[in-house]
């Protein structure tokens, strides 16, 4: 039959020894810190019956950027493209039972038909990190201290993004406020959301086209130019949205979190955010552009019919993640995850090789075996290929003594498993 | 709209927290052994072409027990159903630039569409350990102390299960002695596969009538009573298949892997085993079958047009395993993931909590804080719920010394945040 392609399927990625062992030391980070906040990891089948997308009405999405189709049974069964709808579903599957609050994080991969593009493919990881059940602001002070803790970990800078912040109450009550009837809160919302991706005279005129009064329109434009809560309306500064916006960003300051702004154009394109929201800005000038963001969706879970529980998370991209890395240059060397590769002679050696091996394993070495009985510059050069640092000879000769050559420095010398053991061991973190 | 059922996709599992801290319990160990034998971990997309599975010609498979459909440009694309294709896809794809011999291991989840039963689901995750480059049977001896090594990772002895072994070369050669014309050895061998699940009697009857001819079926019926390799034909001993399995049997034996056995009538399914294959069983008189296997198989990397190279490697799902654990009580109580639970007297200390985790998480702690600002027994009770053993008490009044509960003895005391990051921490494996 026809020679098949080894290439991905389109839009996805292979992942190498090297690409996953990058890969690991990011999540292993993100795991760390989530877990410091006292997080606990779940996860989910990747397949989900495609009427719980339904339910957060992001029609375009489940439309178009989906992988849907009907299983063997005539069921629609889409392949998740975000975690927010299975965590609810979780969450509400066990509403009585769990503890409060509930911290939950996941890596999970998720899958969106997409034209494949810089920073955006088909197949992606995010990190998903939601707290259920605390109503007062210490939820989103904690995601936000989360988010600062994620970044420190890859020793990340405050001056290398920004975190923008901003709250749907408030910019629902200034609408109201300025003439904007409840019908067309939601368009006007839209549009905003869109604000960056507009020439502000297109905007403008959409705006007008919504709002058809010109006054309604100005007002609203004044509004957005905003860039302080001290220039908001002092009607609005005694409501309780306005406190808690407030003391976030008066809160997260005083713990070192110095690169949180107020936002008013800040809007997350998502339906299910109830109030503050915020999102992470790259200020990177070659990759300035949201990177990701979160906030407050206390009407998911109820939507299963349960009691709804307050909630505030986040879902933060591998893809665009490792980008900031790399246009930042935080991304170490990675060391070899083997210790020490042993060489024979030829192959009647193999089987002490392997022996030599389990007592390296025994003292704690990640070892592997040359068996392939090629000629010994061969097996030489294949080990340094593949990044190990140091090689160890067995011969049929050799007994207790053996002889271990540094790849790095080229220095050979000769001394007992113990001693090889400390020595190729040292290197492990 | 209608309310979203929360159970998850049939067939499949939801990872809440305990859930998910087992499997990580379980898959760190898998890994662990891998990295100990030198495996790098590797991963790929969990959609692959369907033309990746149509190669090996296992039909029945990718026509009945297969997640396949089309994708919005009209590809047919398949979720993974086992990981041997795609990890051959990948070296192929690299078989010029791999430093070999190549050791790989990946923990993917794979998909089959049937009817879930008891160690059989929908989604599976199925730990996969391949070895590139290797000739000698050095390769199926490593791979069987990989085997062991898993299974006294958990504390499993030797008794718990056996590992079957067996060369199809060997059964090959035989059943042409036996005068099975080579248009019938592929039915044949088909048959044998499913002795286990036949009555003799039927068994018979399906062999007179592939053979179609008796003393054929009889000649094959006494060989398959041979229970060692002394018992083999004389002429088959001078064979080169014949020392190859002679030696892994003598040489796993030497190594104290005491649970090999010879068994001419393992097969294993799957058309691209070469040689030798081998199946572990559970013994459990509850649990007696075969759990996973694994052998070499030559050609797979070559069907993508490059140059062969010689594989051997197994595959172990987790659904199986983990019964094999369970039925032989090797799950080990697992720790709590949170070292210690502040609660708070009332709202107005939460963001002195905050600060006292703060402090603790930079002492490596893993701290959460009740922010509910629920009655102090209603919080009392959730940190009790969520299985952490210690909590810490915060008032608006405390300074530099916190109360902290062990909820294990019921016992209190105070101390400064250093000494209770030191008790609490202790407990970090």
């Amino acid at each position: 039959m026809a020679k098949v392609n080894t290439q991905p399927y389109k839009g996805t990625r292979d992942f190498y020894p090297e690409d996953k062992k990058l890969q690991k030391w990011m999540f292993d980070k993100w795991s760390r810190v989530a877990e410091q906040f006292g997080y606990q990891e779940y996860d989910a089948p990747i397949l989900e019956p495609t009427d719980l997308y339904r339910m957060k009405g992001s029609d375009e999405i489940i439309n178009e950027q989906t992988y849907t189709f009907e299983d063997r049974g005539g069921r629609s069964v889409t392949m998740r493209t975000e975690m927010t709808p299975t965590v609810s579903r979780m969450v509400a599957g066990r509403r009585q039972e769990l503890s409060y609050p509930a911290r939950w994080y996941s890596i999970p991969n998720c899958w969106r038909y997409e034209r494949a593009q810089r920073g955006r493919l088909r197949e992606f990881w995010q990190l998903n990190v939601d707290i259920f059940g605390v109503e007062s602001v210490d939820a989103e002070i904690e995601m936000l201290q989360i988010v600062d803790g994620l970044f420190r970990a890859f020793k990340a800078k405050r001056s290398m993004y920004t975190i923008r912040l901003n709250s749907r109450v408030i910019v629902a009550e200034l609408l109201k406020n300025a003439g904007v009837t409840d019908s067309k809160t939601t368009e006007v919302v839209r549009l905003i959301d869109k604000i960056d991706k507009l020439p502000s005279s297109a905007f403008a005129t959409a705006l007008d086209k919504i709002t058809a009064k010109e006054g309604v329109s100005r007002k609203i434009l004044s509004l957005l130019k905003v860039t302080s809560l001290e220039e908001l309306p002092e009607g609005i500064k005694n409501s309780d949205s306005f406190k808690r916006l407030e003391s976030v960003l008066s809160r997260t300051s005083k713990l070192g979190i110095t690169n949180v702004v107020f936002d008013i154009t800040l809007m997350r394109g998502f339906d299910y955010y109830t109030d503050i929201v915020f999102e992470v800005i790259d200020t990177h000038p070659e990759n300035n552009r949201a990177m990701f963001g979160g906030g407050r969706y206390d009407g998911l879970v109820g939507m299963f019919g349960v009691e709804p529980v307050p909630t505030v998370g986040f879902g933060m991209g591998d893809v665009t993640f490792q980008l900031f890395l790399e246009s930042n240059n935080l991304i170490p060397l990675m060391k070899s995850d083997v210790d020490v590769r042993i060489v024979t002679t030829n192959n009647e050696a193999n089987e002490q090789a392997m022996s030599v091996a389990n007592e390296l394993r025994e003292m704690g070495a990640r070892v592997s075996v040359d068996y392939t009985g090629k000629k010994l510059d061969k097996q030489m050069k294949q080990a340094d290929k593949s990044g190990v640092q140091y090689v160890l000879f067995v011969s049929e000769k050799d007994q207790d003594q053996y002889t271990v050559k540094d790849l790095k420095s080229g220095k050979e010398s000769k001394h007992s498993l113990e001693r090889i053991a400390s020595i190729v061991c040292k290197e492990i973190s």
